[in-house]
C-alpha cells in the first residue's frame, strides 16, 4: 500500500463538503443529491448546473469555483467535452476527490477518449487529487452519509462491497439487505483509471468497519499489485470475488462495459485460490457467500441435520447436500426414537432427513421447533440445514397472519440455535405470491437479526457452506 | 401398454362420483372436498364419516355403503387400521378406483404394513379396481373438477405432470403456474403400488389433452416397462424428469419417503438419453424445462442477442450464455450504427449484448423495445434473451405502476417477436419487495400470455435453451 494511501482514501469517504456538477435540473429518486439527502450527509452538499437556481430545495451553483466554501469531494454528471476544464476547477478549489459518473472514455475504445482520460488522471496525480471511475456509481458508506442510488439501507454493517460495475454493486447491495447485511464501505469504479479494487483491498483489509469483503472484478490492471492486495485481506478477513468476463462470451461484454480486459480465468482463480480468497461464478453465489460469512463465521464440520416439511422436498434438499459434497448422516437410534415419539404421524421420516410440519397446524410452530431441538442433540450433526417455505400457507382465510408466523419462526429459531450451540442454516424457497413475498421477507429479515444465514434454495445454501468449509479448511 | 390400461386410467380421471372416506369433521382449505370443490367438480361428492352429519355443507355417511348411489372414485383419508375393511366395501359398492392418501405402509420399511399392502393391492386387483398410492395425494384434473390442494388453477392446460411426491407435484403446479403453465393431468402415486410412472407416461403419450409431461422419480420398480413407455412417451412429447435421489444422500432419503430403491443414476440417465427424454437436477430446472417446451417448442440455433438495462448485468449475462455453450455473436455494422443512432448514450453497448433503458425513464418502454426490434433484424441471431427486475423501478412516487409497467413491457415484448418471427426469451430476477414481487408476477403472466417463456435468471433461461437444443438434436 503506497505511503497516504489509506489516509487519503479515508479521507475520500469522509467528506465535508461534497459538490455534485452536471446535477440534474429535474431532480428525482435517481439522482445522486437525492440519494446523499436520503442516506443523511450532515456535510454541505452543492448541486452545481449553470442552468438552475435551486436544485431540490438547495442553492445551485453555476460553476464550481462559485462555492463559497470549501469543497472536499466532488461527483461528475458533465458531459465529456468539459471533464477537463472541471478538473482544472477541482485543482484550483483543492480538491480532494473526484469521482466521475461520466462515461464515454477509454471503455468506448475510441483512441481521443482513452487520451483525454490519460489527460485527466494525469492533471489529478499531479495535484494529488484521488479519482474514482470514470463510468461509475461511486461511493455508498452509510455511516458516512454518503450513497449513489436511492432505497439503500441507511443503517451500517460490517460489509464492503467493491465493484467494477454501479449497477452490480447495486443488485449486491439490496438483494443482499433483504437477507440481513448491512455495509462498510461500498465503492463502484468502473473503468478504475486511479482508485481500484487492489488499493481498496489493502484499505479494506486495514479498515476496522469492514469484516466480510465481497468483490465484482472485471479486469485486473496490475497483476502483481492485486496478488499482495488479495493476500493481504485475505489473510485478515474473507474476501469473496465474482469474475465478470469468465467466458469468451463475457469478456468480450467486458471490453465494451469498462474496457477490462477479462484475460484467462485459469490465472485470475490460482491467484484467488493462493491468496485464500473465494471465487464464486454468479451474483446470487457472491450475495449467499457474503451472508455465509457475515452469519456463520465458522463450522464444526460437512454434518448436516435435514428438517423440514414435505417428504419430497426432503429428498431433493439431501441430494442437494449429496451433490455439495457434504454429509447427512443417518441420526443415532436414540434421537430418532425421541423424534418417533414426538412426532408418531405415519409416513414421517425421522432418520435425516427428518420430517416436520410447516408451522400452520393447531399446534403453530411448536413441533417444528421441538424437532429442531432434538435433532440439534445428535452428536454426529454440525449444524441444522431447515428448508421451508412461505407461500402458500399465506391464503388461509383465518388465524396468524403470515408474516406474524413468519416472524415467530425466524426469532424462536436464534432461540434454538443459541441453546443448542448448532447452527441453524435457514432456507425459505423462492415465493410465487405477494403474500409470499411478505413472508418471506419478514422470515428472512428476522432470521439475519436472530443472527442465522438464510438462502433461497438448499442448493445455495449447501454450496455456500461447502465453500465455507473449503476455505476453512485452506486456512 | 397392457389392454384396457388406458380406458382404466381415463375412467379414473372422468370420475361420475367420489366419496371420501376418512374426510375430516374439521374441514378445512387443506382438504380434498374443499380443493374438489373449488376446482368446480360436477359430479357426486360424498363425505364418509361415523362422527359427522355433514361436512362442508354435504351430507356425511357413516360408511361407504350407506351411500344410496354409485361411487366411481374413493378418496381415503382411514387410518392404517381400516383399510382392508374399506377395500372390501369398495369391491361391494363396485368403485372403479381408490386413492390411498392413508400413509404408513411399504414405505416404512415395516414388514407388517408392507404385507397389508400387497393384500389391499391383491383384493383391488381381483376386483379390476385401480389403485393410487398408498402415501401421496392423488389426482388433479381441472377439466374435470379433480384437485388435491387449494389454490390450484381451475384453468386447464397442456402440461401433464406425473411425481411419487406429493409436495413436489404441488410446489411445480403452483410454481410453474405463475410463469403460465397449466395442467391437463397431475398424478401424485407414492409408493406406486399399482398406477405408477410407466403406465401414466403411457396413458400420457396418447392422451391428447397433454402436450408436454413432466416428471418427478424416486425410484422404477420395473426397469423394462419403465424403459417402453419412455420411449413411446418421449417418441410424440417433450418428458422431463426430475430423479429423485440422484446422490448416495438422496437415495437414503427416498427410501424413508416412498420406499424407493433409487437405483444406479448412470443407469437412470443412459435409459432417459436413449429414450429421447431430459434429465434434470433440480425442481427449479423441472419448472424451467417445462416452460422451454411449452413456450419456445424449437429453436433455430443457439445465438443469443442479448438486450437489457445494467452494463454489469450484461457481462453476467454473457458470462452465462458462454458457460451453457450457446453463442453471442457481435452484432453486424450495420445493425450497431443502427442502435447506435438510435441510442447515442455514452457508454451504452451496442455489439452484443446490448444496453437499454430498464423502461422507468421518461420514454417509457420505447427505447427498450425500440432497441429489441432493431437486434431481432440481425441477421446472425436466433432469438433474443432479453433481462430485466422489476424489483426497484417500484418504488418511484409517480407514473404508472409497476404492474402497469410490467403488463405493457409484457404485450409489447409479445407484439415484437410476432412480428420479427424471432423468440424472445424473458428473464425477470427474483425480486425483494413485495411491489417488485407484484410487478414480476404481472410480468410473468402477462409474458406468459403472449407467448413467450419468462425465467427467473439468465443462468436458468440458458439452461433451458441448451437443453432444448440438444434435446432437438437428438431427435
Amino acid at each position: 500500500m503506497p505511503e497516504g494511501s489509506f489516509a487519503s482514501l479515508d479521507f475520500m469517504f469522509h467528506p465535508r463538503s461534497i459538490a455534485v456538477p452536471g446535477a440534474s435540473t429535474q431532480d428525482g429518486p435517481g439522482s445522486f443529491i437525492a440519494a446523499i439527502k436520503e442516506m443523511g450527509f450532515t456535510g454541505d452538499l452543492y448541486p452545481v448546473n449553470p442552468k438552475a437556481e435551486e436544485i431540490a430545495g438547495l442553492k445551485c451553483y453555476p460553476r464550481l469555483l462559485d462555492i463559497p466554501g470549501h469543497v472536499d469531494h466532488v461527483i461528475s454528471s458533465v458531459p465529456l467535452r468539459f471533464v477537463e476544464q472541471l478538473m482544472e476547477e477541482c485543482i484550483a478549489k483543492d480538491v480532494k476527490s473526484v469521482h466521475f459518473f461520466t462515461a464515454g472514455f477509454s471503455e468506448t475504445g475510441d483512441e481521443d477518449a482513452t487520451a483525454l482520460e490519460t489527460r485527466v488522471l494525469a492533471r489529478a496525480r499531479e495535484a494529488g487529487i484521488r479519482v474514482v471511475g470514470p463510468n461509475c456509481m461511486g461511493l455508498y458508506y452509510p455511516k458516512g452519509g454518503l450513497s449513489f442510488m436511492p432505497w439503500l439501507p441507511t443503517q451500517p454493517g460490517p460489509v464492503a462491497m467493491l465493484s467494477q460495475s454501479g449497477a452490480n454493486a447495486g443488485e449486491f447491495c439490496r438483494t443482499a439487505a433483504v437477507r440481513g447485511l448491512r455495509y462498510s464501505k461500498v465503492v463502484s469504479y468502473g473503468n478504475g483509471t486511479d482508485v481500484r479494487e487492489s488499493e481498496l483491498l489493502e484499505y479494506c483489509a486495514e479498515d476496522p468497519e469492514t469484516e466480510v469483503i465481497a468483490c465484482y472484478i472485471e479486469g485486473i490492471t496490475d497483476g502483481a499489485h492485486f496478488m499482495r492486495a488479495l493476500r493481504k485481506a485475505a489473510a485478515v478477513k474473507p474476501v469473496v470475488i465474482l469474475k465478470g468476463g469468465r467466458t469468451e462470451a463475457g469478456s468480450r461484454a467486458t471490453a465494451s462495459h469498462t474496457g477490462s480486459l477479462a484475460g484467462s480465468l485459469q490465472v485470475f482463480d490460482a491467484a484467488v485460490r493462493q491468496a485464500g480468497a473465494v471465487r464464486v461464478e454468479r451474483m446470487e453465489e457472491l450475495v449467499d457467500q457474503a451472508v455465509a460469512f457475515r452469519y456463520l463465521k465458522s463450522l464444526a464440520g460437512p454434518r448436516a441435520g435435514i428438517v423440514g416439511g414435505g417428504g419430497g422436498y426432503s429428498v431433493l434438499a439431501s441430494d442437494e447436500i449429496g451433490a455439495a459434497g457434504l454429509d447427512m448422516p443417518t441420526l443415532p437410534p436414540e434421537i430418532q426414537q425421541k423424534l418417533h415419539d414426538f412426532t408418531p404421524t405415519a409416513g414421517t421420516s425421522v432418520r435425516n432427513p427428518v420430517d416436520t410440519s410447516v408451522g400452520w397446524g393447531p399446534d403453530g410452530l411448536k413441533p417444528m421447533l421441538e424437532t429442531i431441538r432434538i435433532v440439534s442433540e445428535s452428536p454426529n450433526i454440525d449444524y441444522i440445514l431447515y428448508h421451508t417455505s412461505y407461500s402458500w400457507g399465506a391464503m388461509r382465510a383465518e388465524g396468524p397472519s403470515i408474516v406474524e408466523v413468519a416472524t415467530e419462526a425466524a426469532e424462536k429459531l436464534g432461540e434454538v440455535a443459541k441453546t443448542s450451540g448448532k447452527p441453524i442454516v435457514c432456507v425459505a424457497r423462492i415465493p410465487t405470491t405477494e403474500m409470499g413475498m411478505a413472508g418471506t421477507l419478514a422470515f428472512q429479515q428476522n432470521v439475519a437479526s436472530a443472527g442465522l444465514p438464510v438462502f433461497n434454495s438448499v442448493q445455495s445454501a449447501a454450496l455456500a457452506v461447502q465453500r465455507l468449509l473449503a476455505w476453512q479448511a485452506a486456512r
